[in-house]
């Protein structure tokens, strides 16, 4: 009997979000299949831990080559988890998403779609982030299927370089031309808080924003995706600036200050 | 007269820990302090946002040359609504801390402490955070004053590059050796959850761990620490792995998937 592969599923959009669903679905074809996501939608929780409370999961389905919990805690909780309390080892492959929006760009620091793909990356698990440039509810992810299939067989068989996981990213997903490997896009969130006042008179602000490149070149994961192609931006988790360990001599660090 | 520079000052561990009371004291020599901090400990909470939940901030000192505010988000909120709502503009220099635990390594991806200066650094405003890998309660944090001046104040003289920010490090604090700018160092945290019952039967986990170093190679904010120096990592929002666009081409990613 062949021994198929172990498959981590996670995501930030919460257990019943239509985008994980669908990524179960697709990924059941290459192998075992775990799922342990968050109980609750956890978008912009970035890396967080929780640390001072209590963390729990919920036993969802247990069955022959498929396993799914949820869990009250973030994105990366659930990486944690899965592999300590559920696996109790390594998973042959992480894939988390498919997020609702897209992670392209700077929004990759505020995912925790991404943020669970670092964190399997960490642990040296091949890791893929799968997001969708398309709010839309009732979306048909079809078209996406044999993407992910291709890119997720790839790195199961082929495996990533230590230190490194890919965020892919969809563009509105009718006619999509192909793939293409490129890098992050420079952008920013233009923030602007929504300012309110409560019944009792208090103030209070709602975060809101509109997301402006600043990326003048081409080749980058948000001209990727406007362009019809499937975005894999491979990221680092050493965030080391190594162009700039010799430049920074120039802040004189190295004088002993008075 | 002389127009001082303004320094907003944040952290993860709430605005009443010892650390950014230390780190307010010293800045007010360099300019116009604004300090936006959590009002409870955010610790571990990466890069977290806060958009399912309404956010305030409350004054607590108002005076010449000196703005003092709590807001019940995450340390990246405190950054965005220091920026939008207090100082509606940019500061000259962001600094947040200083972090009672090392940020050194892995660490950087799980840190509130280090969210808010990548935030800072994604808006373009000169950004470091400081960190102590020290855990002592009453800790005297006196030496570091003169580092924490020195670097800061060449930072406001000179800036840093756009896309960089600094993660500095503090060893243990008696008899600092110096400053030593370096890399970040892959080590990782090996989990263990602590598993235990509550009063009515279930289940629950705390997270616990060891962290663990892989890094074989010298000169690393690690060992920078663990020899006396007090460590400066330069720190990218690009998470690009550029040597690995092209040899991501062993995945066929371009060929048309079946």
């Amino acid at each position: 009997m062949i021994k198929r592969p172990k498959i981590l599923v996670t995501n930030d959009d919460g257990i019943n979000a239509q985008g994980i669903r669908f990524l179960i679905d697709v990924v059941r074809d290459l192998g075992d299949v775990i799922v342990v996501a968050p109980d609750s939608p956890q978008s912009g929780m970035g890396h967080a831990i929780t640390v001072n409370s209590p963390l729990r999961i919920k036993m969802i389905v247990e069955e022959d080559g498929y396993q799914e919990y949820s869990c009250n805690g973030t994105p990366v909780d659930c990486v944690k988890l899965g592999e300590q309390v559920v696996l109790k080892g390594k998973p042959d492959l992480l894939v988390s998403g498919i997020n609702h929006g897209s992670n392209a760009a700077v929004n990759i620091v505020y995912s925790g779609t991404m943020a669970a793909a670092i964190e399997g990356c960490i642990d040296r698990i091949p890791s893929i982030g799968f997001s969708i440039n398309d709010f839309s509810h009732n979306l048909n992810f079809e078209p996406t299927r044999k993407y992910i299939k291709h890119i997720a067989a790839q790195v199961l068989e082929k495996g990533l370089k230590n230190g490194i996981c890919l965020n892919v990213n969809f563009p509105i997903i009718e006619n999509i031309k192909g793939i293409k490997v490129t890098r992050q896009a420079d952008a920013c969130w233009r923030e602007e808080f929504d300012s309110r006042i409560d019944p009792r008179g208090g103030n209070y602000y709602w975060l809101t924003g509109k997301f402006v490149s600043r990326d003048n070149g081409h080749e980058n994961d948000i001209n990727t995706m406007e362009e019809g192609y499937v975005s894999v931006v491979p990221v680092k988790i050493d965030l080391t600036a190594y162009n700039q360990i010799d430049t920074l001599k120039y802040l004189e660090l190295n004088n002993e200050p008075k």
